[in-house]
């Protein structure tokens, strides 16, 4: 369960914003639009450079080469993860930063994968050909199968990891094939306090003044990669109103979804959602303040789950905001209308959003259950993947759970076998607060509930399973791994007895899930997809999928609280900020930055908005000017760019970069980092 | 027709705000909440220090004594008119600044009023028996003739200024005395883009970074006067939720309007006056564009119409909040419903409604020709007044026209022997403004257009009358107050000609909405504030009348666009700013700022807010600690505070204030004033 959650929350964690419209996929840039607006039509061999220099980190982020030597630039916020798992109560580097002066202090990332799209084929005939005339269950089933067919034939095939990716809702259907590196070495990171300066009140919110910066450096075969695909730094940055791009990973948007669909996320999902997170912030601060150990093990997820939460409540004002219900609402009128004059259409087309209003009233009967039979702890989530691991593969490809295909067997062995701490505390305090909820919610009677608790209170079910487990240490899970069905079936393991109850309840949620809810939804999403091509053309982008997309925008201020936002900041806002809350927290200043003022050039720019259609998952995405120059990083969205995951709004959407002038700036003057810098410079 | 105008822009202009409920007289100050709250009780003492250090502008703003020798400090957008008036193409005071080094260098204000308040005293019997027993119209005119002759009883008995107030909507009448100057020299002033840094678009907004201040000198027979009634300067400010308290006189508000009223300002009064500012800012800044010397003319009245503009806005955003709707309604039905409960009270007050709602009926079939039957024309405005003057002084003084009362003549006689020049080619491109607009509106049968054009175009009548009136001098104006009704009748002064055809139009209007507005809404605003003591008591402070009032509340930050702003700024901020918009105007230094940047400490607090519930009238406040010791100086209100005219909305409603180490700080480091800030620190 923690798997699936930990993505959840970074995905969202990342970056939430919109702007100038559309996250374009590069077989399809907006060349047209762009020739329009800026006079400028990027060529193929620039749009292949730009994509072999971007980079997708798993841990929910994106990120660039910036140096022929495999160095990667991403946010603080996103190597936050592993910084906290390289971290000990002796070297705390979310606190006091981190620098790798020479190539042997780099320190590995324990779990890190990063991804590098290589190429991307259309394979939507074949996924949809697979549902050809069967009942929605039954296409589902065949099309799942398809998927994990053409995935394990491609990785035969390349070596490469390869996803198959619906867009357009289905629309189409795309094999995306990636080089993936897994040795990934922490070089750079300043304090938390530095990359993450204002905290919660300033998240998602502009004017800003972080440096949310890390550098990771790319190793294959124990050397650092080599390749003439990474962005060159350019430390001007950009004037007002130039064009730039932004090529990064958005994790997920609902652009295109019905207004039904819109409404059951405004009045049922994402308030409930949002009361979850509220309830597991509680839970884990409670943690936090038994003493800094304590403080220290739940930072980042503090961090996450607060992070989540503002972009909860930012997605949350755009569902009631009405003048976007009226323009999601006039929009869909619009299609139907299109549809409906088209008898032919009509009848192709015209029953799907009965369909998917059918499966979002199943939906809502089964989301208590899919929300709170969760333990919010990461042994028990390993737990029930070793479980399912050891029955999935005995079984054919095409018939195992999502998430037990063969070609995504490797990230799954890579995530067991990380050495990442895992604190009992930590995960019994988590564990004992989501059972609790689950009772409150779900009531004692609940066969999940049952099958957890056996008669004990939730937390000493959560003491019981933690303290008595195995499973912190790597080697015990890969042993599991190893030992198939026969080591789970024998496994006196507390925590696995647990999994092997859970699962058949779990398989049969999923199964029912599918049957009520996903065929339905996908098979009618899909005829929507395919109806809105027939509408409105293919110059279109899809909805966010984690994939790598190319935005486009300027440089541009806003108009914000009765006046306008500038475009950019400078180092003296910084210093103004702080100095305007006494230096209290979360407004203080790290004890460098205190110290080393007047070694800074305070007319410096520090951060910069642009309008470029980006959203959670784009954190750490490179800012680019025309000639492919590294100009920003993109860090955050501003708060009027969170109903953006749902309706575009462009007037006031705005991403939010950490300015190249900065970086270069501090690193030289601050950090002793002039090594660094130079490299990024190409000096 | 200007003076009036002038008068309400000015009103306007000054600030707008509120937030910690209340604009309280000096009579009836809220003791029991300043005790709860912050556990401190005023002294008779300490409120009548106030009062006398506190100073009313008639220029439309408030100030305080800041030292023994009469210094008076207010801003610098209130002392902007008569620092204009004294400009020059070569000495443009406003672009450039001002400071005396020497008495002798310190310039007089032409025109310049400011008032000390020295008693009250409740004399609601008095006028409100004078209409007993009386119809409306009757009832209207005999409150008239007993208000002037309680002032006039004044004057002769005290000498001081008199003036009788309407409180909580003629609730309460109260008779104010005045003492009065009107030698009031210029002693300092920064450069206009410093004290109005930001411009347009950060006015009426926080965080600022503006030292909107300026120092006059007050004098009596030749000398400065002595007084040990001024405020003591406190360099280090107020710390975080610090009581501060903000004496001053804030303008209008209308919180005890009915819902009625509230929607004929929503549907009607605030959507045409916005119309008509945005006609005249469009006139204005046409004829700004012609050259230098007619963009410094013109620069004033831009400020103040711009400004009007932006807060009729804020108003109007108010009007249409549905939540603050929701608020006002609430309030009237509880007020009503507790009237309709006591059925003596229900039979006196109940119907007060209804005669407000006949009353707005009337006064909309009214507003047109009194919004629209205006000329823009100093020049003209100076000519009907001369022509009622001479009609006016023959009647007995409770009869006369209200400007013209005994008690108002020396405040007449005053503006209109102004030295202030007078500019041709203005008053030329503002008087064809208008009557293109009265055309328009009204059409060219309407008898005041016929009155004006006699047959020209709007722009030859501008340049006839202007062109040809020697209105100009103020010898010319005060030979013909010294003429009388002969003077009047034979003058061939085309400006008096027009005046004269005028009079009995604007008279005819006047006594209309006398008759059918007016008297109407008067009576029925009494019954109606009459009400209110009875359901909810004493414990009330009235809507704002130009007249003196104490305000308390903390220095606070407050939520803003997604994150908190904080409760002070500090000069880092201003270079900030600057800087983030690549110093363009209106975010452009003046050089001295640009210069001298290294000589301040930029940790130095600049503005800060407060809690404190203030309105356009303010400006120039002081904010004093509980010590009465000056902290700060109000300039303004945040964005948020604008619909505070019309509903109190405690949440975000700050006032804004320059602090007072900023002032010190620029003064002794900047403009080489360290004499002038010795003064003010009693050094």
């Amino acid at each position: 369960m923690r798997i699936k959650l930990t993505l959840t929350i970074l995905a969202a964690l990342a970056v939430t914003a919109a702007a100038e419209e559309g996250m374009w996929t590069f077989d399809n840039p907006p060349s047209k639009l762009l020739q329009q607006k800026y006079g400028f039509t990027p060529s193929q061999q620039w749009l292949d450079h730009v994509r072999l220099s971007s980079v997708r980190l798993n841990d929910g982020g994106s990120g660039s080469f910036v140096s022929p030597d495999g160095l990667l630039l991403t946010n603080h916020h996103v190597a936050r993860g592993q910084l906290q798992k390289n971290s000990t109560p002796e070297h705390d580097y979310i606190t006091n930063g981190f620098y790798a002066t020479t190539p042997d202090a780099e320190i590995k990332s324990p779990d890190l994968e990063v991804n590098v799209l290589q190429s991307m084929e259309n394979v939507t005939q074949r996924v949809q050909g697979s549902a050809l005339n069967k009942s929605d269950a039954e296409g589902y089933k065949a099309r799942e199968a398809e998927i994990a067919a053409i995935e394990a034939e491609s990785l035969k095939q390349t070596g490469l990891r390869s996803d198959v990716v619906p867009l357009y809702q289905g629309g189409e259907y795309w094999l995306y094939r990636y080089k993936k590196y897994t040795d990934v070495r922490i070089v750079f990171a300043p304090e938390q306090q530095t990359a993450f300066f204002g905290g919660d009140p300033d998240n998602f919110t502009y004017p800003r003044y972080d440096l949310d910066m890390a550098l990771f450096r790319v190793y294959e075969n124990g050397k650092p990669i080599h390749s003439t695909d990474y962005l060159k730094w350019n430390a001007k940055g950009v004037a007002e109103n130039e064009l730039v791009f932004v090529s990064g990973h958005p994790g997920s948007t609902r652009r295109d979804n019905t207004v039904s669909q819109f409404i059951h996320d405004r009045d049922s999902r994402e308030a409930r959602g949002l009361k979850l997170l509220q309830h597991r912030i509680a839970v884990v601060k409670q943690y936090a303040t038994q003493g800094p150990e304590q403080a220290r093990q739940s930072a980042s997820l503090i961090f996450g789950l607060e992070n989540s939460r503002k972009a909860a409540e930012g997605r949350l004002s755009g569902l009631l905001d009405k003048d976007l219900f009226a323009k999601k609402q006039a929009d869909e009128v619009d299609f139907r209308r299109k549809i409906a004059a088209n008898p032919a259409w009509q009848q192709q087309y015209g029953g799907a959003w009965t369909d998917v209003d059918a499966a979002i009233a199943k939906s809502t009967l089964l989301e208590p259950q899919s929300l709170y039979r969760r333990s919010d702890s990461t042994l028990s989530g390993m737990a029930l993947a070793l479980v399912q691991y050891a029955a999935e593969v005995t079984k054919p490809d095409g018939q195992r759970l999502p998430g037990f295909h063969e070609a995504q067997l490797e990230g799954l062995r890579f995530r067991m076998a990380s050495p990442a701490p895992i604190y009992p505390g930590f995960e019994i305090a988590n564990m004992t607060g989501a059972l609790q909820q689950a009772v409150e919610q779900l009531g004692p009677g609940d066969e999940w509930v049952k099958a957890v608790l056996q008669g004990k209170t939730p937390a000493e079910a959560a003491q019981y399973y933690v303290n008595n487990t195995k499973l912190r240490d790597p080697a015990e899970r890969k042993a599991l791994l190893a030992g198939g069905e026969a080591a789970i079936a024998q496994s006196t393991d507390p925590i696995i007895q647990l999994a092997r109850r859970i699962d058949p309840i779990s398989r049969a949620m999923q199964q029912q899930a599918n049957q009520q809810v996903n065929s339905v939804m996908a098979q009618a999403s899909q005829r929507i997809g395919k109806a809105r091509f027939l509408v409105y053309g293919k110059d279109r982008y899809p909805d966010a999928t984690f994939t790598l997309r190319l935005s486009y925008g300027s440089a541009s201020g806003y108009p914000m609280n009765g006046t306008i936002a500038p475009y950019k900041t400078t180092m003296y806002g910084l210093y103004d900020r702080s100095a305007s809350f006494d230096n209290k927290a979360p407004f203080d200043l790290p004890q460098r930055w205190v110290d080393g003022k007047s070694k800074l050039d305070l007319a410096t720019p520090m951060d910069f908005v642009m309008s470029c259609d980006i959203i959670g998952g784009n954190s750490g995405s490179p800012v680019i000017n025309r000639n492919a120059d590294l100009v920003g990083l993109i860090f955050d969205g501003n708060i009027e760019s969170l109903p953006g995951a749902l309706v575009y709004d462009g007037s006031k959407n705005r991403a939010v970069a950490v300015h190249s002038a900065a970086m270069i700036e501090a690193l030289r003057k601050l950090y002793g980092a002039g090594k660094l810098a130079d490299e990024l410079e190409g000096k």
